[in-house]
């Protein structure tokens, strides 16, 4: 197995589908989170200067997509079937195409002085959203029964829309919210298979045990 | 082999890499071409209600760069080792996401009563397009000589920004022109490696032909 280090910022954003293929996959990683401060240092040394990278054996591998479908084939979470690889492949993508939407808008929603500003990102909620959700859950209908996206277990598609949903539950696409997501039922049921997988019960209590700790030790004034 | 038709619009667009792969691959495929019309009638038979779509076997297939990986694996232009093959899906991704920044571009500069359009023009072609160019550029010198993008021989990488800098040069971004990729010599060596391979040369020499055909049947007023 090549030697792994994922390095991101110290929140989910584009890099924890990667995280979680390879803590589902029992595959040993550097997981280096870097302070805005220190990633502003390192950008020249990044390809395209913007994070994720991953590190493999030295080499770097830029784009999010490319990184996940990687670390997909290293952790069994990719289909071994042409078509079936080609529907994750399908859905991987689009959910990176929509999370683009959703962080144009993010940027938009702060100008709020700005009309044409605010008509985009209704738009945005109104049209492009219903068009991403109702089109993916059509998708994942036409694709089985499901709980998983694609075919019988859990796959890089699945981890996709699990990490575009708790980006979308944590805040970081306000004023876009949870509630968009409400009816669209093979998204939601995708969603929850990955939400209630003990690896990823797992990793949550985890991360949210390291948060704890640095948050004590800044109150305590001690180093990190 | 699986039954294939791609169906796109009579340009090269976002489906011409994947045809590019299937003609080299010698795999036959039904090539429809969709007039505006017939589009907007079949609009939602498609994923997402856009183009292009695989068909394979029947099945609906979705996600130009999805697509791609799925052609360029049947014509053996996707490569077998596991980081080469993550690098021929960073450089698809990273040509994806720039294209979609150019649509937006192209779309933008028609409305030129706008300054503030104007701006984002101008912010793009100074801006986000030296990136681009300069960080694929770096990233294809960091992968090897060339002159193909990764590894020794052509795949869907080359494909890829073959058919990006194709629709530069077609005037399909205007106001970006082909002006703009000149300097970047290992992005160039793969465009050149790819305009230049004889299989290649035959598929536009075929596309002008039909195209020469369709107009003199219009002017001598016969059908299609």
């Amino acid at each position: 197995m090549p030697e792994l280090k994922i390095t991101y910022f110290d929140f989910p954003g584009r890099a924890e589908a990667s995280r979680l293929a390879l803590h589902i996959g029992g595959i040993p990683f550097t997981d280096e989170r870097l302070l805005v401060d220190e990633f502003v240092t390192a950008k020249p040394s990044f390809p395209y200067g913007s994070l994720p990278v991953l590190t493999v054996d030295g080499q770097l591998l830029a784009q999010s997509a490319a990184i996940l479908r990687y670390c997909g084939c290293l952790a069994d979470l990719y289909p071994a079937d042409a078509l079936e690889a080609a529907r994750a492949d399908e859905v991987v993508n689009v959910v990176v195409e929509f999370v683009a939407g959703l962080e144009e808008i993010g940027g938009s929603a702060e100008e709020d002085d700005d009309n044409g500003v605010q008509m985009r990102v209704l738009d945005f909620v109104n049209q492009a959203l219903p068009k991403f959700l109702g089109g993916l859950d059509r998708r994942l209908q036409s694709f089985g029964e499901g709980p998983a996206a694609v075919g019988a277990g859990i796959t890089i598609a699945d981890l996709a829309i699990y990490v575009c949903l708790l980006n979308i539950a944590a805040g970081a696409f306000e004023p876009v919210s949870m509630k968009v997501v409400q009816g669209y039922t093979r998204v939601v049921a995708s969603f929850e298979m990955v939400r209630t997988h003990p690896k990823v019960v797992a990793w949550n209590n985890q991360i949210a045990r390291k948060a704890a700790d640095v948050r004590q030790r800044a109150e305590a004034g001690m180093p990190n």
